[in-house]
């Protein structure tokens, strides 16, 4: 089935305040996971409702957001235990704020869960012109490199740049698998990619069931497992506990950085867009047809969805999202 | 054959001197290559000396390395085209001096080329005690995912935190192989390893020569290929050429942070021990022994080579290396 971008926003803002988020707040989530179902990316969209409500009912009331230190071109964010999706935009906010006056930024925050999609986060910074990094760890379910115990989140890495038309957005997950994907494949009762995961006595799983009581291995290897350690400690430095043994007190970490005050004249965007075209202009391998650019596809079905004011969502999904909605 | 410590670093230095650096500059770069021989990595150490003497010889006498700006806790460093074994030493040196100050440091660096182990800078500043990340572009020879001419450089990752004892260090490339190890296995006469490079006419060689008139491909596939992309484009932020089509105007990154400012309470470096023990004690895969923590092998391998005194050096690297020595 399909819902409307307006349909979907209200019934994400309907569920959230029914389970005790304040307008202002369901809205924040409710246009990160429309914007997310809209770029294409089916977990991280409406079906994170389940999940968000999920998690609510094991919590007991928030505390207030706060920014408890600012220092030259640092400030810290308390989370208060509300969910990412809206501290991560108070974070990105204030360093926004910060970078406008000094040109770097640096912002940390803790003491939160469920972060949403990174890209999001460091699009709308490079939207104001600002190079923009992000990272967050996560609740423990990879294993270092050669390993079979969940120590390191899903811990994604994220930066954009501004360019003359749209951000170039990179966004990558250092997990073989997500843990999304993994919820949403037991839910549809669909087998895992081999070797992504391993089971609780540390044997490689397809079964999503027996790898959520396991771990997940780190994509790219050595490489990629050293940069989920990095994301990891990154976490830490923000104020996330080191290993994050439940759904909470996630280390939201952003640097950004403005082109114009660190390399003055302008150019910057320029080349940005003279490297999205160097790259589409690639020779392809024989089996490829056009290069593509880390962000485009995202950016593209965004494009499509948007004029056709077409979400999709899962029929049984839908159901379930229906019955949290009253 | 082997060579002390002494004779390994004075040799360089001979060599480097013969050719126009200054004393403290070749001692500078001596030091760099020495430690990445204890390290035991081949070709960044001795080798190298191969490679600069054959670039100085088409470069002119490189200018005074410059501070152009400096604005809170940003600076630029001009390389005057000098090596950037050097330019990265004054680059970090400036950050430790702005991060000890302000507590969070981005410095970049152009007008340089070569820049030998990342590790090596990041390293330097997490002794200090200071969370550091350090990119930096090079010459153009890796295709983006899906293509098959070089437009970003070898472009390597780094990261150090500092930790109770050693910092825990990251240093990853995204390329699926080094031009260093592709020039080295040309001098041996060795093939290159499957799927890491294609000829000039895009088809996959194993051939070192043909993959050096050719491309590299990125690691990590499409995840690996935007992690290049990234550090091309916080390159060309630094104020690199967007493609370098040459062994010049490098691009170097770095973001240095003190854990004492951002996160007050003494407890980060003791954080960053846990998640080594951690890495260490998590129960390995069947076929592997212990599991292992990024930089540690290297860490490992240096003290071992320190006591022993110890350089190990191909005899025909060695017979050329005393040629330029004269």
């Amino acid at each position: 089935m399909h819902l409307s971008i307006d349909e979907a926003t209200q019934l994400a803002v309907r569920v959230l305040v029914r389970h005790g988020f304040t307008a202002a707040h369901a809205r924040i989530v409710a246009d990160h996971l429309v914007e997310a179902a809209l770029c294409g990316h089916e977990f991280s969209s409406l079906p994170r409702l389940l999940a968000i409500v999920n998690e609510l009912r094991a919590k007991s009331v928030p505390a207030p957001i706060r920014i408890t230190r600012e220092d030259g071109c640092f400030a810290h964010v308390d989370g208060g235990d509300h969910v990412a999706y809206v501290v991560s935009l108070v974070a990105v906010d204030k360093a926004i704020e910060i970078c406008a006056r000094t040109g770097i930024a640096v912002v940390t925050a803790n003491n939160t869960w469920f972060s949403g999609r990174c890209a999001y986060y460091v699009e709308r910074a490079a939207r104001r012109g600002y190079v923009a990094m992000h990272t967050t760890n996560t609740t423990a379910r990879v294993a270092p490199y050669g390993g079979t115990e969940g120590l390191m989140g899903t811990n994604p890495f994220a930066i954009a740049f501004p360019s003359l038309d749209d951000p170039l957005v990179i966004d990558i997950g250092t997990s073989a698998i997500t843990w999304g994907d993994v919820v949403l494949m037991q839910a549809k009762g669909e087998p895992l990619p081999e070797g992504v995961a391993v089971d609780k006595h540390g044997s490689l799983t397809r079964d999503p069931a027996a790898a959520l009581e396991g771990a997940f291995l780190p994509w790219g290897g050595q490489r990629g497992s050293a940069l989920s350690i990095a994301v990891q400690l990154l976490g830490v430095l923000a104020g996330s506990a080191p290993v994050i043994d439940q759904t909470g007190n996630f280390g939201l970490f952003f640097v950004l950085i403005d082109p114009e005050r660190v390399a003055p004249g302008g150019g910057f965007k320029t080349e940005v867009s003279a490297m999205r075209e160097a790259i589409r202009a690639n020779r392809p391998l024989a089996n490829v047809g056009q290069v593509r650019v880390p962000g485009d596809g995202s950016q593209q079905r965004r494009e499509r969805a948007r004029a056709a004011d077409a979400i999709p969502l899962d029929d049984k999904i839908y159901a379930r999202i229906l019955e949290l909605a009253g």
